[in-house]
């Protein structure tokens, strides 16, 4: 079955084929990754405690009782600094744990809660400085999803422009709401409660679901309920946001293994009407496969995943 | 230095960064791809002569005196068949040689000259389905860049409709055309010529040059000098484009080593004023790094490389 489907918050047109995950593939010789058998402390890694002077300027640091478990440290080597005044914004990077062999996997309630507080307070800093109208969160895990070191981190990104792909999805909720006179994300939620199979955990304050189109094969998306930004997060929403990412990468673990990722957290452009149309929100993009020439391309992507199939795999 | 760059063929925004390729990577165990020690012939590869019984319909085929040396076979799992009316077209196979071992860096000019045959006659014939508005041809060079076979070959999909890539840069094309009266593709080639130092190869039919702004770090483009379509190729432009294929792949093995790469081939749009506003091209994305979190986020693109210093390495 060949079908174009419609994401609805993107806006992108995707080829839904049912069968093109049978296709074989080679045997390859080994995985292209980190080694799985590190232990917590890496002699020669930037990010591990003890090794501080290969960071960069410190930003912001969580304690437990001893030393450091989490913290943000500028990136040595930014996308963005202050340089420059027809592209600017800063490149922090957040450790998200001190255990070199830590990922979302493996991380504990703590480790998670002490990643979103971090999310939080970097994002409230970062939004603050002048000109600048977007803040960025985003993670690379694993080499085949971009990640260059393999210590848990994630990374934030400010910028005195609305990226691309966030420009893309305005528009799309811009247009609902013109046609409607409702929330783009409001309905969303709506009519995947209403529709109920495709929900993987239905909190107070975040739904997380499979999305019945995403260019991403296995995507799964939590959307924000409230009208909170990510600097507004309480530990209400951060306990919520943790029991909710602990569970769903047991699960994922158990659906698939630890494969490569990306978090892409899709946060309200700073100067537009963001709370009115918008909807802060997250894609978690599996990258089992890269993306090929048909891609490159075309611009147009296959999936083959079923939702409802998959959100029954990984409900909690 | 930091600055927004714009791709005058795609009039994507590129984040220009000249430092960083410059950071540091985690060792990897392995290269995550194929066994490079392997055969001319590999019992379980279908693509390999012997193993025919494994392929699906035979479409065409090249001979040499004894056996076949290029064929083109339908597509044993397709993005798109002819089954439903909302998105249909033909997926079909280019097998580029009968050497399992083969590929884009170590093929003789003859190996090229039939893949180039193989493109053309394929083209041509998809072209000529009723309904089909475009012929997309793309290669995708080990793992990294999306193949599932190791055997070298090509893959030509054609589409009930024009591909959204496609349409993008036909609306760049579209605008330059109105506010200059000239062609975009001609004033690309008068320019590059002009300046000279992008110009990897200044061929009477073609031109091989790097670009300035590119969101795929190191692309290389090929420009059509003339209106020809890849149906219209005679055995001149084969050639021109078989000496230009082996000699710059020589280029880029001596310069980067034998990394994965994809191949678009973007053709002319066949229902539209294509000829007027468009011309035939190739991008030649080298697929040395995934792309992370940063990108799929925001859809922006970090470049770092220096167009006239990759031209000076790659130039013949």
């Amino acid at each position: 079955m060949k079908e174009i489907r419609r994401d609805s918050i993107t806006g992108d047109s995707v080829i839904y084929s049912s069968f093109r995950n049978k296709r074989p593939l080679d045997k390859v010789n080994s995985t292209n990754d980190f080694d799985s058998k590190d232990n917590e402390y890496s002699s020669s890694c930037p990010f591990c405690r003890g090794n501080e002077k290969e960071t960069d300027t410190l930003k912001e640091e969580l304690f437990d009782d001893e030393d450091w478990v989490a913290k943000c440290v500028s990136n040595k080597f930014p996308i963005l600094d202050m340089s420059t005044k027809e592209i600017f914004g800063d490149h922090e990077v957040i450790i998200e744990t001190n255990r070199h062999n830590g990922s979302y996997y493996n991380m504990s309630i703590d480790e998670f809660k002490n990643t979103f507080r971090l999310f939080s307070s970097r994002y409230k800093e970062l939004s603050e400085t002048k000109g600048i109208k977007y803040v960025s969160i985003f993670k690379n895990s694993k080499r085949n999803a971009g990640a260059s070191l393999m210590h848990p981190h994630s990374q934030i990104v400010s910028f005195n422009m609305i990226p691309p792909e966030i420009e893309k999805e305005l528009e799309v909720a811009k247009k609902h709401i013109a046609a409607t006179g409702r929330n783009l994300y409001d309905d969303i939620i709506m009519s995947e409660i209403s529709y109920g199979k495709r929900i993987i955990y239905n909190g107070e304050y975040f739904l997380a679901f499979v999305p019945y189109a995403t260019r991403y094969n296995g995507e799964v998306r939590i959307i924000a309920k409230t009208k909170d930004d990510v600097g507004d997060w309480k530990e209400k929403h951060i306990d919520e946001l943790s029991y909710i990412f602990k569970n769903l990468f047991v699960k994922l673990d158990a659906y698939q293994g630890e494969i490569p990722f990306n978090l892409l957290v899709h946060t309200y452009p700073l100067e537009c009407e963001g709370r009115k149309v918008f909807r802060t929100h997250m894609h978690i993009v599996p990258r089992k496969y890269n993306f090929g020439g048909f891609e490159l391309s075309t611009n147009f992507f296959v999936c083959g995943t079923d939702p409802d199939a998959l959100a029954s795999d990984l409900k909690f």
